[in-house]
């Protein structure tokens, strides 16, 4: 029965809608108000305060931290927000933006994962890649074509983030077309989403900032938690994708779309919709 | 006829449809979009400057000046343009988000009211209550339970807020599921509002940034004014509820059309939807 | 048969829609989520990275850039970013918000200006009216409607444009319920757009980050490629002015329907509305 209990990605979602967890995030000014209400969606409170002089004092009210590296001038801030939230036991998520694009965002990657444990990382196949210290071919925010998970790469891609996950002690969530998550002995490929999500700004963002929601509300494991999270979006952008489609509109009606299929997603229809592989 | 006069809620949104107030903002990164939005909803025009080197000029051209405690790293463009409107007798709002969650917000709150005027301050009850020197439970952003304004606690919350009205010389909006405002002297309740206005960011900064465009368009009396936009939000908010309702949307389509509510309000609407009680 | 080539104003969507341009924008906090998603409507990729510290590699690996000068606080930033993108012939693109409104601004133009060539300026008509060293009436970020383009004053906005068009060395686009554009030689004004468009903040911001995914993806005629996105930011808005007014929405769905258009606008689309006279 263990493994039932292993594997319960719904149970999440109800105890995110249950707890009312207080996100605290240091994130870009990109997406922000995106991450603020995607998470609010949730029946979760965000918090964005950023500055140094009161992120530990904030995380300290708060049931789990983000770190998003877009909000690339407050390393700082992350670094000592995530220092106090692994004293407080709380988990913390990094979100490493274009990590592996500029000499300051791998500074910057290092430094945030030599001082402070990640209890998740969701990045794209590139940030990915360049984490595990594999050649990345990214140059933006977003991923490249070479880098991506595929039906094809996949044992290559799993055992990547495997190993990663491993060495890092964190579940880490690569995000995509396939969406690959493994805390190093548990393993998952999710086949939900829908192109249309790299057609709007802070898919991964959003995603970040719910599984910080969804990791608050089931500490007890990170891994299902992350799980939960990264299908709830996946399924919410298939709901999403499927008014784009019936109602003939473009990626910023699907943004609104998507945040109101969290508003609204039930238990039963991640049930439903979850579509993943165990590995 | 004077006591008509005096309440008169309705007229402010009339002249800020005619007087197009270009309205200064110092405010936070997660809510600004929203709040320009809002703003040009109304008629008026935003500005949303921050610099401390253009900050006094900015708001010499302006019609009202609103500062949010969100942007907490730009607290001295708070105090230096808030003294600038001060002495061009500008309307200048405040908006004490978190005030009493964090030090640096404690201190900041308490600069900026010992060295600027505020017309009007607008906050949730817990950042009301701080403000007014009692025991707040708020930890993020949004009120905590225990501090909201309710049936049973009404002549507490009053007598609270027309004290802080009479000591801070403005006019006090303590919003939420009721608002409560007072001049020290005029006191009043409304009813109006919906529940899903706490399911979005920026329900409180776009109201205070709203307050700003009515006082700029209503200086000769801000109370009215203060009032006229807490009620047009409040009917907006219905008016965006019904059609969550109707239409299963969530909370990104409530924000949508809750804006599209403001850009189409009428007096009539306003004065029909206006539930209010006089103290 | 060079003239037709000369103004072939459809192919830039064309080609914005097949080359999937990445185009850094270093952009005020307001808009820029609404920048970037208008970006990914065209089909490109945005990049919104302004630390001093990294803006020279991140431009390095994009196609064009985008200076917003409501950015204020890195100008410093778009200096070294723009030297760069000049050196590797790169399309830089200004927006001189408010430029003529602070003390800070102006010199923060002239800086701008002085060290950085720019393939492209747009500025509403009272920026435009200051960068040409006229008087203007600007004293928010909104044109004033004394500076404003009309049919009357025509002649002597197209010879201001012009101009400058030349002393800069430049195309400018002059945008507002007349777009009038030149490189100095050629010269078009275009009667698309809404006056809706002056009741969302970001019109201007969009429109400038467009003509920047449309000039990275036509470099060859800069000219063709600035009207090719100015007309399509025209014809997007026409389109969601005709929904907002069969669906009595406001200016918040009107933004959501303009970014929607622009996703799914069509080179027959374009053709068929674009209204221009050659000058």
């Amino acid at each position: 029965m263990e493994a039932t209990i292993m594997y319960d990605f719904i149970t999440p979602l109800h105890c995110v809608r249950q707890n009312q967890p207080l996100i605290q995030c240091i994130t870009n000014f990109v997406t922000v108000n995106d991450c603020a209400n995607i998470i609010l969606a949730t029946g979760g409170s965000p918090s964005m305060s950023q500055d140094i002089r009161e992120v530990e004092e904030s995380v300290s009210g708060a049931d789990a931290l983000v770190c998003n590296l877009g909000a690339i001038d407050f390393t700082a801030s992350m670094v000592a927000a995530g220092k106090k939230a692994n004293q407080l036991k709380k988990p913390v998520i990094l979100d490493p933006v274009a990590a592996g694009t500029t000499q300051l965002r791998r500074e910057a990657s290092r430094t945030l994962l030599e001082q402070v444990h990640f209890s998740v990382i969701r990045g794209n196949a590139s940030e990915i890649r360049f984490l595990s210290g594999q050649q990345s071919s990214g140059s933006g925010v977003d991923v490249s074509p070479k880098d991506a998970a595929t039906i094809d790469n996949l044992p290559d891609v799993l055992e990547m983030t495997r190993s990663l996950a491993r060495k890092a002690g964190s579940v880490i969530v690569l995000s995509g077309a396939l969406d690959v998550i493994s805390d190093g002995t548990r393993s998952v490929v999710l086949h939900n989403g829908c192109p249309t999500m790299a057609r709007i700004t802070g898919s991964g963002c959003m995603l970040t900032a719910l599984i910080g929601a969804f990791c608050a509300a089931t500490p007890e494991d990170l891994f299902c938690a992350a799980v939960s999270a990264t299908a709830a979006m996946g399924v919410c952008g298939e709901l999403a994708e499927k008014r784009r489609l019936t109602n003939q509109t473009g990626n910023a009606t699907f943004r609104t779309d998507l945040i109101d299929a969290m508003f609204n997603l039930t238990e039963i229809q991640l049930r439903e919709g979850i579509h993943y592989e165990l590995f």
